[in-house]
């Protein structure tokens, strides 16, 4: 069959699997999008922003344990996808860009549209490359493909100039076989397992897919078989969270909070996860939490087989019989009164739906939702991996078209919720099974702790306009109807509770704007 | 008097010239908000999004003629503003960025938000510096605002570490003395007169601050002495146009209608501008859409005085006298039925206050538009410049605070402004003079032209799902009024002038969402 480049790429993309491709195309792109058009294999959805495209990616990913593409217009469309391309980059979530580009011969003339795309495209890929021709796509695809297939998971952002995806002579790219990750050094292992066995104040890090089973469940044994500290980081990708579920402590956020958590630690053995950071830097605080003195051993690194790792380490210390310390469930609560965090958490944890996928956003309300919703049925838990934030409404979308016939239930900050609100209008679209709870507590509230750490008790005009947000107010129950969504305020915990049940037992969007 | 760096960042701003802030800052940023808070000088407006901000700033300064400063959290914030940092470079509008970054120390630990901005930054800046300490940050910052007042204007982006916000040891940096356009080369002045003068099929095409007078008028009276054809870009960043002012041909957008209008000019004198190029490349088309044999003489370059350029021209082709072709005014107009854009064009020609700010983010509506927009009353007209949609209620919202006491009407289409409709938001918060006219054909439309390009009559699912914006139904008028804009939605032409007149006599931001 004769194929111009752009069928020779949509071909690849379904024989390596892709077949979900999360799109805001242009002009440069019509040739994808009619290329697109000749199957009914690829399951396209837009977004009305490239931030949501990207995010959603991101979702559909952690969800299906395989990468979307997205396909994305020029410099300013990819542009657009940084930040949650960023987030998705420190979540090591694979992902396939395709981004148009002009066509190689009108690249000179510097048209309106004309960017460094590649200059853009690196900061937040593991992987780019401009294809040269129709005939070389479908293996500049190929490539791309397996580049996203990386171990941990990359992005991998091919750029496809309007001619090669119109020029004739395309072919199907051939695909390499797919990478395994290393194992771990054995003699690493060993060591880690004598420490664990031998070690006072010793504690067991994981991260990555040893946040899941069965890596979540070795890991718990071999805390319990040793006596070992079980931490998780601040943020991870998916980790599987609930009563019954292993308990990991994570690492707080604030950094005086994590020197507290981690301070009696002398041995931090590490299994695909790296050792904490602070966030940011403050004066006079270091930039890691961990004692000075204390010893960091890496087990597995982020590139090598964490759960193999766990399976050894459980076999040396003859941990499979261990009985790993689970997660108690939530006492139900009935709260009442004026809303509050508290009576929020309390109804979320006796409500949420078994196996529902949470998606946090919740930006300062988590350090008190999220310690209460550890007693929720378990779940999957998805966060903000790399702190830009406008991901939570994209990634519980994508998370939807990823996890289909699961329930999704997205904790969204208003401040952070107002960078991509479009995502709200995908899943109207897509009839999507999504709760959004908005927090709405109007203002940037971290900026207000921020800010009073920079001893400014009394901020003055210049610093409340930067961030306060209830003038004016925000109304997210009608923006969310303005996009099609069926929304409703509350400001009531007794209100809160029957909107979150009787949503959670409808299928299709919902929010709620939670006035906290 | 002791400063720290953030002190001296914002005192040098001060120092030149620099007196509002477009801002959305976070954690990193904290010590920079404080400074910004110990002065009553500089006007913070916040944008709820930093596409946002780099819109507004781009608005701000092509309206006060001076670059405003934005604010931006790290490599994510940038990156949320990038689509309209390429706008605002291909507007050659003057700015000066300031983006946050984790203390120097930190950086190599890579922390969950350490990105390469730098490398963001570059595709869409002309000068990007780090600055490495708090005693360099104010003459750091002296050089941004040089930078950014280049000829033609610059996009001038600072990073600050965080510790050189913090640090002790500032000082006010040292402004070195503004620059001035280089003067036009006088031979190719006088070859430019001898083409203008002697040629059939003559064109002198302006751009950039002669699309303005006094330039306009020197080049309208230049062409009227010699019988050339006075052309403009199809999209620039600033014109006076209107009833009274002298007539500019566009070249079109399409680059089919581009051809057929520029098919009998066999010299093309350029003042101020580049030649023309087609927008995207098409199969079969050329890149530039005037004739092959035609010849292209540049008086002055985008980089040379073009105010001067014209004057020597019009002294050498004793233009003094003529009388240039002016603008008639619109028919009076009282269009009634259902609404289209005919009747819209038709009401807004008639309705337009005088001296009003005009908004263009019409797209596909503007071939329709704006034929019969030039006949409304005087105004400065802003359009999109570098492609990149999304920057038409920034723009409007940054013009507003850059022309205080005019009105400012955007004409946005509905697809575009999605991208960015967190600016309406501002535009209530800050009072701001804007009426919004949202064109609300529920639709991708520019697509829908192109894929007939490409081929395809009868798009079928996939195509479909990627251009059309009917399912669900944006609701405009509830989305702006969820964000503290008062709106209506309007779907006669009777409905549409009586919104449009009682929204141009009242002060405040108003939207219209008109169903078209």
């Amino acid at each position: 069959m004769r194929m111009n480049g752009a069928d020779a790429l949509v071909g690849t993309l379904l024989a390596g699997g892709i077949d979900t491709c999360f799109a805001n195309p242009g002009t440069s792109e019509m040739h994808l999008v009619a290329a697109l058009d000749r199957t009914s294999s690829v399951r396209c959805v837009l977004g009305l922003f490239e931030g949501v495209v990207t995010g959603m990616a991101d979702g559909y990913a952690r969800m299906a344990d395989k990468p979307a593409a997205t396909l994305l217009h020029l410099g300013p469309g990819l542009g657009n996808g940084i930040a949650n391309l960023h987030n998705a980059r420190k979540a090591r979530t694979p992902m396939v860009n395709i981004v148009g580009e002009h066509a190689a011969y009108h690249r000179g003339f510097d048209a309106p549209l004309t960017s460094d795309i590649e200059g853009l495209a690196r900061p937040v890929s593991h992987w780019v490359e401009t294809s040269r021709s129709a005939q070389a796509l479908g293996t500049d695809t190929a490539r791309a493909i397996h580049e996203a297939h990386g171990v941990p998971g990359k992005i991998a952002t091919l750029i496809v100039p309007a001619d090669a995806a119109w020029g004739e002579g395309g072919a199907i790219g051939q695909l390499a076989p797919s990478r395994k990750p290393p194992a771990p050094d054995m003699a690493a292992i060993a060591k880690a397992a004598e420490l664990l066995r031998n070690g006072r104040g010793v504690a067991l890090m994981i991260g990555g897919a040893a946040l899941r089973e069965p890596g979540l469940g070795l890991a718990a044994r071999i805390a319990a078989q040793t006596g070992a500290r079980l931490l998780g980081p601040t943020s991870g990708a998916r980790a599987r969270v609930g009563a019954g579920v292993p308990m990991v402590e994570r690492v707080p956020y604030p950094i005086l909070r994590a020197r507290e958590v981690l301070a009696d630690i002398r041995t931090l053995v590490l299994v695909g996860v790296d050792e904490p950071v602070a966030f940011f830097a403050y004066p006079g605080q270091p930039s890691k939490p961990l004692p000075q003195d204390s010893a960091v051993h890496c087990a597995a690194s982020v590139e090598e087989d964490a759960l193999a790792a766990l399976a050894m380490l459980a076999e040396l210390l003859g941990a499979d019989k261990a009985s790993p310390v689970l997660q108690p469930a939530a006492e139900p609560a009935s709260p009442s009164g004026e809303l509050d965090l508290e009576k929020l958490a309390a109804s979320v944890a006796t409500l949420l739906p078994e196996d529902t996928i949470l998606v946090d956003e919740s930006i300062t309300s988590s350090f008190v939702l999220l310690p209460r919703l550890r007693a929720a049925k378990a779940h999957d838990f998805l966060q903000l991996t790399g702190g830009a934030i406008g991901i939570g409404l994209p990634l519980a979308t994508g998370a939807a078209v990823g996890a289909p016939g699961r329930k999704v239930v997205c904790l969204q900050a208003d401040g952070s919720g107002m960078y991509t609100p479009q995502a709200l209008w995908t899943q109207a679209r897509e009839k999507l099974d999504v709760v959004t709870v908005v927090l709405a507590n109007r203002a940037y509230a971290t900026l207000r702790g921020e800010f009073k750490s920079v001893g400014i008790d009394n901020p003055g005009p210049n610093a409340l306009t930067m961030l306060d947000l209830a003038n004016p107010e925000l109304r997210w129950a009608d923006m969310a109807r303005s996009m099609g969504v069926e929304a409703c305020r509350v400001t009531t915990a007794e209100a809160f509770a029957a909107a979150f049940e009787a949503a959670g037992r409808q299928t299709g969007p919902f929010l709620i704007e939670a006035m906290i």
